[in-house]
C-alpha cells in the first residue's frame, strides 16, 4: 500500500471495526507503514481498551522506528483522572516514529492541536487533513458530543412518498424496503440509545434490538409521560437489552417495579405537559449516554426537531402512496415557505428500491469549531461511512 | 460507429431532438450503416412531416442498397385516410436495404409485427429487440395513448423531505432547486398539455410556458368547475399559449368570452360536484390531445390517482421540512398499510440537491399488451431517457 489517502483508507476501515464498542470514544484506526510496506495495523477496539495507536505501535515493535504512522484522528497527549490510557504522543515519541499522518484534529479540548505540537516538538513531522471528510462523517456523533457534553441525536424515518409513516388505521408495516430495515438494524448496532415515543410502542411494540445484523443492542428509551403505555411492551417483559422509562417526576414517584433491566427516569414536564426532552437528555448525559437514536414516531420526531434536538436527519422514502394517513411531521413552527430549515451536507443513496436523503439541522450546533465535512460525489456512500 | 447497441443509441439520440413536436406520432430515429460506416440519419421532425426512416433513406440515395437500416422503433407498413405518409416497408424495399434492426415493436394496430413481417417477406432480415428498454421508455406516452385512445398522464409533484407542497400559508415558492424547477420546463415541452387545478391558479398564478430551456408551449389546461377563480389568471390573459378551461356544462352555459386563446369545455360533474375528470380527458382525446403533464395541486393530484387516470408519478423531493403545511395526496381508499399502491419499474435520480422518484402506478394500463420496460443501473438516468 502507497500513498497518503490509501493508508489513510485503511485506517478508516479499522476505525470503524470499533463501531459500537468504544463509545463515548471516538472510532479510530492507525496503520504503520515503512518503506511503502505496512509493518502492523490497530483499532480501538472498546472504551478502556488500548487506543489504535497504542496497539499498532505494539504490533510494530522496534520496527516501527523511522516509520510513518497513520490515523484517523489526532493522537492524544492528555492525562486526565477519568482517562483509561497514557498520552498516545508518548508512546510514538518513544518508539521512534518520524512522520504522523491524521484526517482530522481531535475536538476534545485536552488534546485539539495539541498532541500536533507535541509530537512536532519532539522532531516528528505531521500532515493532517487526509480524508478529512470521512474521518468526520465517520466520528460525527463523538465530535459532537465531546464539545457540547449533550448526546448527538440522529432522527431516523421510513417514510411513503407522499410523507406518511402509517396509514389511517395506524399500522405501518413494512413501510421501507428490506435493505431499509437491515440498515436501520446496523444503525441501532452504532448508537449508545434508541428512542422512541410511547405511540410507538402502542402501535409498533417493537423489540428495537439489533437482529439482522452482527452488532449489541443499544440502550432502548421510551418516553410514556404517564407510564399509561407499558402493558405488554416487548422492551419491558423480554429483558434482551437495557431499558429506560423516561416519564414525569410525578409519576416515577409512583412506578411499579418493572423489571431487573428496566430503570424509570423521573423527568421535568413542558408547557403542555409532556416528558421535558432537554431534561431528558440532560439525565442521559449524566448516565454516560452520548448518542441517541430517534426512531418516532410523529409525536416525538416533531418534538426533537421543533426543540432543535436533532443533529442528523435520515428519511427513507418507500416508492409507495398511502394517501391519508399519519404523517412524521406536524406542526414546527414554520410560518411560510421561505423559512423551512433545511439539511445541510446533503448524502443521497439508494437502499434496495427506497431512496435515502440524510444531512445535518444545525452544522454549528453538531461540528461546533470544526469544519463540517463536505459532502459531494467523492465522499462514499452513506452506508459505507458508517453516518448512517 | 460499430455494433447494434452504439447505431440504436444514435438512433434513439436522434429521435429524441423530435421531442415536442411529433405527438401524437412517435418519436423515431434512423441510421444507415454500411461497411460499419453511418452513410446517412434522420429522425421524425414533426407531424405532417417524413418519418425517420424515410428522411435517412432520401439522405442515403443510392447507397442505401445492401446497408443496414436502425431505427427505434417497427417501421410502419400501413395506409389509412388520416396518415400523412406512405409506409415506410415500401420505401426500404424499394432501396435495397439488406437488414433492419429496430428496438421495439409498434404498438398501433395497423403496424404490430405487420411491418416486421412485410420486411421479411421481401428478403430483409430483421432484428429486434436492441435497446428496447430506452426505446419503451422514450415513447412511453405514444404506446400508451395508441393503445387506449385516452391521454397519457404523467403527475408531477414538488415536495419537501415531509411531503408538503406549500406551507400552512399556502405559500410554495422554490419548494425544489433551480435544477428541478428547469427540468420541469423540459417536462412541459414534451407534453401536449400542462393540467392544474384552479387552487394552484390561486395560489401561484403559474404562467405554466416553457421558459428556463428552448420548447414549444404545451396546451395550459385549469380544472374551475364553477369558473370562480380565473380573476387575474395569467393563462387566461397573457396569450402565451392556447389556454381550456375545464367546467360544468352548467358554468360553461353562462360562461363570459374570456379571450381569443381561451376555450371553454363544459363537462359532467361527479358525485362531490365536481369536473369529471374522465369525461374532461375524453374532450382532450377528441381535440387530439394524446399527452399531459399534471403539476397539481393537491386537490387535483388526489383525484387523478383516486380515479385511476395516472400513468407516471414523478415525485422531486428537496431536502427540507415544513412541518405542518399542504400534503400533495389526501384520501385515495387505502385502509391498512398493507394495501397502499407502489410505483412500478421506480428510476431514482438526483436533480441538484432534490432526489427524484419516477415509476409507473399501473403498469398494464400504460403498456396495455407491451412488456414494460426493465429499468435497473443499465438504464440511463431519467433525464436523458426523455420520461421526465
Amino acid at each position: 500500500m502507497t500513498g497518503d489517502d490509501a493508508c489513510m483508507a485503511r485506517a478508516l476501515e479499522l476505525a470503524a471495526l470499533g463501531t459500537g464498542t468504544t463509545s463515548p470514544n471516538p472510532l479510530v484506526g492507525a496503520v504503520i507503514v515503512r518503506d511503502n510496506t505496512v509493518i502492523s495495523e490497530g483499532w480501538h477496539e472498546a472504551y478502556g481498551k488500548p487506543h489504535a495507536e497504542a496497539a499498532a505501535l505494539q504490533a510494530a515493535g522496534t520496527a516501527a522506528a523511522g516509520a510513518t504512522l497513520y490515523c484517523n484522528l489526532e493522537p492524544c497527549c492528555h492525562r486526565t483522572p477519568e482517562k483509561k490510557t497514557p498520552p498516545c504522543t508518548d508512546r510514538i515519541i518513544e518508539a521512534g516514529i518520524a512522520r504522523v499522518v491524521f484526517a482530522v484534529h481531535d475536538p476534545n479540548p485536552h488534546v485539539a492541536g495539541l498532541g500536533q505540537k507535541t509530537l512536532e516538538k519532539a522532531g516528528i513531522t505531521t500532515t493532517v487533513g487526509v480524508c478529512a471528510d470521512r474521518a468526520l462523517l465517520l466520528n460525527e456523533p463523538f465530535i459532537a458530543w465531546i464539545q457540547r457534553g449533550i448526546p448527538y441525536v440522529h432522527l431516523k424515518i421510513a417514510q411513503t412518498l407522499d410523507g406518511r409513516i402509517a396509514a389511517r388505521d395506524g399500522s405501518a408495516d413494512w413501510i421501507s424496503s428490506e435493505p431499509s430495515r437491515a440498515a436501520v438494524h446496523r444503525m441501532r448496532a452504532r448508537y449508545d440509545a434508541v428512542l422512541v415515543g410511547a405511540a410507538t410502542l402502542q402501535a409498533d411494540n417493537p423489540s428495537l434490538t439489533v437482529r439482522h445484523v452482527a452488532g449489541r443492542n443499544p440502550v432502548r428509551i421510551v418516553v410514556d409521560t404517564h407510564l399509561r403505555h407499558l402493558e405488554g411492551a416487548r422492551i419491558i417483559s423480554d429483558g434482551a437489552a437495557e431499558t429506560i422509562v423516561a416519564c414525569s417526576e410525578e409519576a416515577a414517584r409512583s412506578a411499579p417495579a418493572l423489571g431487573p433491566s428496566v430503570t424509570v427516569i423521573g423527568c421535568k414536564t413542558d408547557k403542555t405537559g409532556r416528558v421535558d426532552l432537554t431534561c431528558l437528555f440532560g439525565h442521559l448525559s449524566a448516565r454516560g449516554i452520548s448518542s441517541v437514536l430517534a426512531e418516532g414516531g410523529g409525536a416525538l420526531a416533531t418534538s426533537l426537531i421543533a426543540e432543535g434536538l436533532v443533529d442528523r436527519l435520515t428519511v427513507f422514502t418507500n416508492p409507495s402512496i398511502m394517501g391519508s394517513g399519519v404523517s412524521w411531521l406536524s406542526e414546527i413552527g414554520v410560518e411560510r415557505a421561505g423559512d423551512r430549515p433545511r439539511l445541510h451536507g446533503v448524502i443521497h443513496a439508494r437502499s434496495g428500491d427506497d431512496m435515502v436523503m440524510s444531512g445535518l439541522l444545525d452544522v454549528k450546533r453538531t461540528y461546533g469549531t470544526m469544519d463540517a465535512p463536505r459532502v459531494g460525489e467523492d465522499v462514499l456512500p452513506w452506508n459505507e461511512t458508517g453516518v448512517v
